[in-house]
């Protein structure tokens, strides 16, 4: 759980091995894929593939895989829908779910998903924007202005969802539009038993034996979506040594940060990050503990946190072993070196020390901004009580003016958000605000004045209770009145201003500096090593490509890149009666039809981090032999270097997944809309 | 879990109510025990009640419950010694363990029993020794010096184990001799699932349905002890509103506080043991979940850290709640009221100055004292290796001048400690010892000397792995020998200068201005309130008195005394197929033989605190009626304030330990050995 990589064989980015990369839709290597593969993708298939691709707004990927709008992602990027979609009486996570005709399909409460039609470069108008301002505020002002009257614009020239993408953390702008859809449907859904099998013990790890699939249905005017691309199967899968790619959403790695960057990542930011999560998961486990309906509950939320926990500890490890930051600044003099005499060298440093700044002041104002805004986790009614709030006076200014989340671009999906039906659970809402109040108490101290006021004079959980007894806001009826005077409106209200601070302060001071400096970095880095550089990952559409291939363990064991269906039930009855090893029922009365030599998860070197889950993982083709849900223990280094010789990404194998819903689900009818021969894509 | 007490009802200590106090053996209430019951204790049932009392070196009490030396305690007291003498083949916390003859008892590893034998006030030798010194440095080395010597002197003088305890946060010394037994061994203990039906759910509340008891034999050469005193047993019980006693060894309180203090365990230390609770709690679950040999191993120290988090958590709770710090305010303010112009209203402002002074200072230097000395968990390797260092580093000092732990009068515990012949496991060492590196390089940052030092080039489980696979110290031998050059020993060395620096820099800053602001501070309150002011909790000998009864719940809900055996089942049907609610087959099978009318657990207003576990609860005529195992949620409190309206201490009774132990377990010998005539007290 804990295991380290040994870094001796890691490459950074500004030389970037074969096969590490989550590369741009629209700046693929394509050289690279020439030289030592000959493939030339045309860019017909790269729309093909782009326009295939699906981002859902729960954090992870997907991507169409039928003519009539059929969407294929993870159990564990589903599961937040399965929870929304779940009530005591009918408990989808556990049963798993099945709609044997488009009427049974259930929609759901507040997802969206977004596919990714156009890319244009605003690097120049953004930056042009902050040049002439004459203080960090000021620059960090006229960018947002400049970020949110392109997004508005886009938006409302195109009626595309607008996005403005900082990519080399600040190097360049590109503005993403996407068709957004809204009525999605849940179609099918194995049970948790088996789409998480091994529980937290074997997150992260292989072998794996999950089957971590989810499938969803777009609908447009009421009518399943046909969309313009969608992927076909290869049902011949793929062998060892063959070459895959992902199309998929990477949400975030910082790969180009500089040494003092991962400095404070290692002994500043991660670090609280875990602390945050130790504390949630045990919080979590002790209000689940008190019986069966908590457990229902809050169990999507815990999966979440132990989730976290075991990739954050992963990094952490890697972080705290000398030779990771010693090759970050091997690296950074190896730049300096390679750029010698040139202006560019100077830009580095210069860069380099606008971030030092920036993270001097971010461990001191870090903790305010994260508990009071940007990780404010107070509940779903504390969290519509701001949106309504600020929904309220942000519609005062111009949308350019705005909070970027409350402009025009944004309102549909806003709206989405607040409106949600999704159930409300009093007691776990009460439990989530008195954690959030007793943290700010933990953080602050009692004697604060802004602890003192939000208290009113009760302990944190006399008070939670007042508040969500309170509310009227469980009625979606309220969340469109949104009346000042509702109680938890009226608490967000009381330290809003206080939030908005923390906010500005950290936009201007940290996020200004690091933007402009990171500009320089990367305009250095390009300078040195060329198109060769890839943007760290933004939670946007990337490509990555790999081999189907084991490897070996630092401790010399050869862990092999397949696994299957019967080697599943091998490992069931070697943990025998201990928790999340136990396989549902459907599976056990499957075992003696099901084809066991099936290969079922598999590992290959493609370059993914956390929301790439969902990812199809598509052959030479463009044609589906896998399903991207995980990466080994060794890939949680990947937020800031990857290596090749033990960094793995794990997938669910498309032949497992097609064996596991003919046989064990009897889902015929889906594995043929998936498979029909109009689903050819040539 | 996080229920907060209501504290409008709160009385503190300077105006003690009926039945709050933990009392000296040498100073209990005989005017309230007169006044109010009628009741005057003779000396000699005092003596007998004191030497029949039992300290357990794990952290716990217990009594002499029979003729031959038979110790009770509760099975959460004894269950370290439970995993200790436990092996993959033989899990005696899974299957209990009941010694049918004396050559079936099962002699403990490292388990010391200390009975209080006599006391003598040593304050005015304590203080004269520190009068005079020229400073805090100087003052706390002459009083630790002379501390010492008193403790030697008595040894060497009486043979007896001799203590100094610090009374009154500072205000008082007393010297405590002990007569002390090593040779310990099991005769009887359940099986976990009743010993702690309900798990970390159920934990620290009511009704309760657990059979958390454990016997012991003391052996003195080689037989049994026939101790001068032993508790009888009044097999009828204890009714609703019946006066009780409980004598035992509460841990530790913090009552005497001052405002300032009270509000550093808010906002500083409390969340700070938190923090170190979440971080152990999740990182022992994660070892465990990677298998059932782990989970065996880690299991004590897993439960350990539930037990500590929510007694934590609850504490904070009411620290949190404003109620409580405005009362601890208005309480000072009255005392200065009531002094008002005698020399002690000065004194008591100048030892509160004193003692926020040593505050400000533990904020800063706390950390690293508690890291690397004070709560130095590195895994039993780690800490073989720094005694084995110490003790010849200290050896070569005179006793009075060595750390009080090395010196003559302590070298027999130290030396069971060392030598002790538990088993030691690697993986579980390599685990604890990842953790301490990698949270010494989250404290200190990655780029800190000490840390760059300890890793010495390696991440923090690659360094663990190399020190436990190279170290000689799992072999008691090599403990002996002490090899300079073993890598364990070598490794602690590196960081002993800063380990004792850290420890002196506490002691004198922190410790010396506490006690010497804590002597003013008790002067004070004696002057307002005379004798009936009770020290904080010392884990030495108290006695409690409190009533059976039953409590409303700050939500109006009425909680009965008394619980039943047959409840258990009900219970156990309610939460059916959840953790730790599981009966033992055992139980299941004697279902039907039980009476179940039976009185199980039950609750009285005794104030106790952790370390009172497995304290007998006698009736007014000494006799036993129950076994204290818990306080309920409201009782967490306890560490700074005493509520009588909803503390409650937690008890198994006597009749429903009985009836299990004939009907559940034919344990007929062990019942016929307590209730025999001979046990009779009169």
């Amino acid at each position: 759980m804990f295991v380290v990589p040994l870094l001796a064989a890691l490459l950074l980015a500004n030389e970037a091995p074969a096969e590490e990369g989550m590369w741009l839709p629209n700046a693929i290597p394509a050289g690279a894929l020439k030289e030592k593969y000959g493939l030339q993708p045309t860019p017909a298939l790269l729309e093909h593939l782009q326009k295939s691709a699906v981002r859902f707004s729960t954090g992870g990927s997907g991507s169409l895989v039928s003519a009539r709008g059929l969407v294929m992602t993870n159990h564990h990027v589903g599961s937040d829908m399965l929870g929304k979609l779940s009530t005591p009486e009918r408990d989808l996570l556990k049963t798993g779910f099945h709609a044997r005709s488009l009427g049974d399909e259930l929609p759901c409460p507040d997802l969206e998903l977004d596919i990714l039609w156009e890319i244009e470069d605003v690097t120049a108008r953004v930056t042009a924007a902050s040049q002439d301002a004459g203080d960090l505020a000021a620059a960090g002002a006229a960018r947002r202005k400049a970020i949110n009257a392109i997004k508005d614009e886009s938006n409302q020239r195109t009626g595309l969802t607008s996005e403005v993408v900082t990519l080399y953390q600040g190097g360049r702008y590109h503005l993403y539009r996407y068709r957004t859809y809204r009525d999605v449907r849940l179609v099918f859904a194995p049970e948790a038993a088996i789409a998480f099998f091994g529980g937290d013990a074997d997150n992260f790890e292989f072998p794996r034996f999950d089957l971590d699939c989810c499938f969803f249905r777009i609908y447009e005017d009421g009518k399943p979506l046909e969309p313009q691309h969608h992927l076909a199967w290869d049902a011949d899968g793929v062998e060892e040594r063959e070459l895959v790619f992902t199309w998929g959403h990477p949400g975030s790695t910082n790969r180009l940060f500089t040494a003092d960057h991962v400095a404070y990542l290692r002994d500043f930011e991660e670090p609280a990050n875990l602390r945050r999560l130790w504390r949630s998961e045990v919080k979590l486990a002790t209000f689940m503990g008190r019986g069966a309906e908590n457990a229902r509950i809050a169990r999507e939320d815990y999966l979440g946190a132990q989730n976290g926990r075991k990739s954050t500890q992963g990094l952490l490890d890697a972080l705290q072993d000398p030779a990771l930051l010693a090759m970050k600044r091997a690296d950074e003099r190896e730049l300096l070196a390679t750029l010698e005499g040139k202006p560019e060298a100077k830009e580095f440093e210069e860069g380099r020390r606008m971030i030092a700044a920036s993270l001097e002041l971010a461990r001191r104002i870090g903790g305010d901004y994260m508990m009071l805004e940007r990780r404010f986790r107070a509940g779903d009614l504390a969290s519509f009580a701001r949106i309504a709030l600020r929904m309220r006076a942000e519609s005062g200014k111009p949308s350019a003016e705005r909070l970027p989340e409350y402009g025009d671009a944004a309102r549909a999906s806003l709206e989405a958000q607040l409106y949600s039906p999704a159930p409300i659970y009093p007691e776990y809402e009460i439990e989530r605000l008195t954690a959030w109040l007793s943290g700010l108490c933990e953080g602050r101290g009692g004697d604060d004045l802004l602890v003192k006021q939000l208290l009113a004079g009760k302990g944190p959980r006399a008070r939670a209770t007042e508040l969500v007894r309170g509310t009227r806001l469980a009625d979606v009826d309220a969340r469109r009145k949104a009346d000042p005077s509702d109680p938890m409106i009226a608490f967000v209200a009381a330290f809003d201003a206080d939030a908005r601070a923390a906010r500005l302060a950290w936009e201007d001071g940290v996020d200004t500096r690091q933007r402009d400096g990171y500009a320089k970095v990367a305009a250095a880095r390009f300078a040195a090593f060329g198109d060769s550089v890839y943007p760290d990952a933004t939670f946007t559409l990337r490509m990555s490509y790999g081999t189907v291939k084991g490897w070996t363990t630092a401790e010399g064991e050869d862990v092999p890149a397949f696994t299957t269906i019967a080697g599943t039930f091998d490992r069931a009855a070697a943990r025998a009666g201990e928790r999340d090893f136990e396989l549902p029922k459907s599976w056990l009365d499957a075992k003696d039809r099901l084809a066991g030599a099936t290969p079922f998860n598999f590992v290959s070197t493609n370059d993914i981090i956390g929301g790439n889950s969902g990812s199809p993982v598509v052959d030479a083709d463009g044609e589906v032999v896998g399903l991207i849900f995980d990466g080994n223990l060794d890939s949680l280094a990947g937020d800031v270097v990857f290596d090749i010789t033990r960094n793995r990404a794990v997938s669910v194998d498309a032949r497992g997944m097609l064996e596991a819903l003919r046989t064990v689900y009897k889902a015929d009818g889906l594995v043929n809309e998936m498979l029909a021969p109009a689903n050819a894509r040539k």
